[in-house]
């Protein structure tokens, strides 16, 4: 590979965004959650229940979703560093009271303003 | 960005690839798609009903599926390249028979073989 996988310092910092990122997804930080998605029209979130394209649509519904009922327990987390400047982060997790084990997927690009999500998919298993 | 964004020939190399393997998928051309997989233990499919972990499970998986009603219409295709040798594909899909609308999203790295894909993650829409 030309790109060496999970060099320890960009693990590292990948996964202390991607811990960033999941306080303020249980904790409804609305802006820290803006701020590590790419600032794009190609970004996208595909969601439980929605298709989101652009940075436009994913804003709008970080906004107007509830703020409540956002704690889960991640069961198992995966993140692969390729290179220094890409990544992508994939964990199961279990929201209490649901029996159905939810999938989160990512890819993380460096970008000058810090790592960025350019990518989502979130669902729950069928 | 320090990666520039669809550089149109590398857009075309992905697109490319991306085509090859949805043939594969529709057809159940087994080598093509183990082929278009990253071999490596970081490889992992989340897939409508079940998570895979590593190029060995996929691999698995992929010898064990029924060969039969794989047929799919594309609804939507996204692909973004970052620089020249990463890129997202995430599309919308429809399978003959169901009314759920399908969401497939990949990362593709290139490797010193090919472009591979190194994560993916296939949901219908609740």
């Amino acid at each position: 590979m030309p790109y060496p996988i999970n060099q320890p310092e960009v693990l590292a910092e990948v996964q202390a965004v991607f811990a960033r990122y999941e306080d303020a997804l249980v904790n409804n930080k609305v802006d820290v959650l803006d701020e590590l998605f790419w600032d794009s029209p190609h970004t996208l979130r595909y969601g439980a229940t929605e298709n989101l394209y652009g940075y436009a649509q994913i804003k709008a519904f970080r906004a107007a979703r509830p703020s409540q009922g956002l704690q889960r327990r991640l069961l198992r987390t995966e993140i692969t560093t390729y290179g220094s400047d890409f990544a992508t982060a994939n964990v199961e997790f279990q929201r209490e009271g649901s029996a159905r084990t939810g999938r989160q997927s990512q890819t993380w690009l460096r970008t000058p303003a810090g790592w960025r999500v350019v990518a989502a998919h979130v669902s729950l298993l069928d």
